[in-house]
């Protein structure tokens, strides 16, 4: 349960045998693609890997797992990749895998260190770009599929390069890996170009019950299971919406609330400069990153809303 | 009237004197940011400046002239900046400079060659990265606010980073501006991720009256004035909803018509891969680049639309 640097982290890549790739449940691309693209590398030094997560791969995430195949083998060694705690590695993982993770590769600054050895860098921008760094430094030879698949990491995770983690070394990457033949166009029109009337339908039902707290800088939307049943939209549709909560002019925290599967609540927080979310998540036993944050409820909506203003107002006023 | 090579272009900005920077009509974000940056470089270099825009400045883009002010002297040298042709000036500008340019420095391949000299790079995103290799070459001391107007340039351009136009090239100029100290996530926060309640109300009129042609492959949105008032738009507001048009799910053409101040028709073209945005709108007497292009009309939107849609289907249907 201890920290490890850089070149520990490139050991420990270079000497595991048939290994497991854990992803967070939920998954998204950044979890997704770097996941991929470490599989790819590993496969491409001579071993044996596969790659396993708690939920279906959502339709627009399956190209990256385009050419790679599970091999049949028990592991010897588990590395999750974008996982801050065991628990979001999704329950049945959780139950089978979550005390036995050896390396835990992670950019969340709040990781719970719940790996054997944890390589975290919280000023990178996605787990996609340590990967990268990583698998460069061993001189894995890239391919076509693994550029595409890191692009997607480093692209989704900064919101296709306009949140305020990119930095100069995220461009960098991505030019980077633009020359080694990642299909940037195709990955973009896929991730950010796209949306479906059912989206642009819950997008338009979300902003006609939009809610504006304290001169409208706390914005608050609300998707409930009969909403997405409604409009036919999915869980992964989602993300949009949470990014929207935050684009409302004048808002300085944006906070959706989804009635998750089980009936549980999940809030999503995103905020603008000088706000930290994963505070204000922290109080209601959630956490993340200081402008994208979540905490969960087991309450109705208007009841975990109570209980968060106070919150939210403290932090509206004080920034 | 000839096209010159960069060099000649490094050359003609090291040597003029007492020189007026024009920006095209209805301005953007590039035309801006790459005009005020080379404002701010001819400035550095000692010379006297000024700029011009036919428009007042959006709101928006209002940042960009920060710390500079128009000299007051008589123009010896007038340069162009991503204007393609003199009567993108508008009106008031072509009528007294259209026939004066002698440095036009510009990204469109269908550039008209209307001044003394042009310096065009047609597989340049945005005229922001021939501006900023100009300056670079010229050894320029770049200060803040000049690497903020070629940000700008660089990702309004490129829907921040996301169109094909996108290069290796585009996201290393980006990490050397972020470098240098472009307030990138400040730009993008106004540029991308701020809409206010007015332009969310436009959308959602557009969006309920969407038109779909050929298999639901050709999208068409309708601005009229009528509905610019009644939601409280400005006229910059519909450039997202052009690039809505487009993203879709299963549209390669996305059209928008909307209705000028002066009643005429402006038609923005979208297109994804494989379909030439630029050969649909010339057969109209428009141009622009492969996926972004636009024509006018002077006759009603349904009149528009008949003339264009043979030329759409068999864009469509061709690719």
């Amino acid at each position: 349960m201890k920290t490890i640097d850089f070149h520990t982290a490139m050991r420990r890549l270079l000497n595991c045998e048939d290994v497991l790739i854990l992803t967070h449940a939920n998954p998204d691309g950044d979890t997704l693609g770097s996941g991929y693209a470490l599989f790819w590398g590993l496969q491409l030094l001579g071993k044996r890997v596969k790659l396993l997560n708690n939920d279906p791969l959502p339709e627009k995430y399956r190209f990256l797992s385009h050419g790679l195949e599970n091999g049949s083998f028990k592991e010897q060694y588990i590395i999750s990749v974008d996982v801050a705690d065991k628990t979001l590695l999704g329950a049945a993982l959780e139950e089978s895998y979550g005390d036995r993770v050896d390396l835990s590769l992670d950019h969340h600054g709040a990781n719970r260190l719940f790996a054997k050895e944890t390589y975290v860098e919280s000023d990178s921008a996605s787990a996609g770009e340590i990967v990268y760094l990583l698998l460069l430094s061993l001189g894995v030879p890239f391919n076509k599929e693994m550029a595409g698949c890191l692009y997607t990491a480093v692209s989704t995770d900064t919101g296709c390069f306009r949140y305020s983690n990119v930095t100069a070394r995220t461009h960098r990457i991505a030019a980077d890996l633009i020359e080694r033949g990642a299909d940037h166009t195709w990955i973009d029109v896929q991730m950010f170009e796209t949306k479906d009337m059912a989206f642009l339908r819950l997008q338009q039902k979300c902003l006609e019950a939009l809610e504006l707290y304290f001169d409208g800088r706390v914005s608050v939307l609300n998707i409930s299971r009969a909403l997405l049943n409604e409009t036919g939209c999915k869980d992964e549709d989602c993300d949009d919406i949470v990014a929207l909560s935050r684009q409302i002019a004048g808002v300085r925290i944006g906070v959706t609330f989804k009635e998750r599967k089980d009936g549980g609540l999940k809030v999503s927080v995103r905020t603008h400069e000088g706000i930290d979310a994963s505070q204000i998540c922290a109080r209601f036993g959630g956490g993340g990153h200081k402008r994208a944050a979540g905490c969960q409820f087991s309450c109705s909506k208007d009841e975990a809303l109570k209980q968060m203003l106070p919150a939210l107002e403290e932090a509206v006023c004080e920034a």
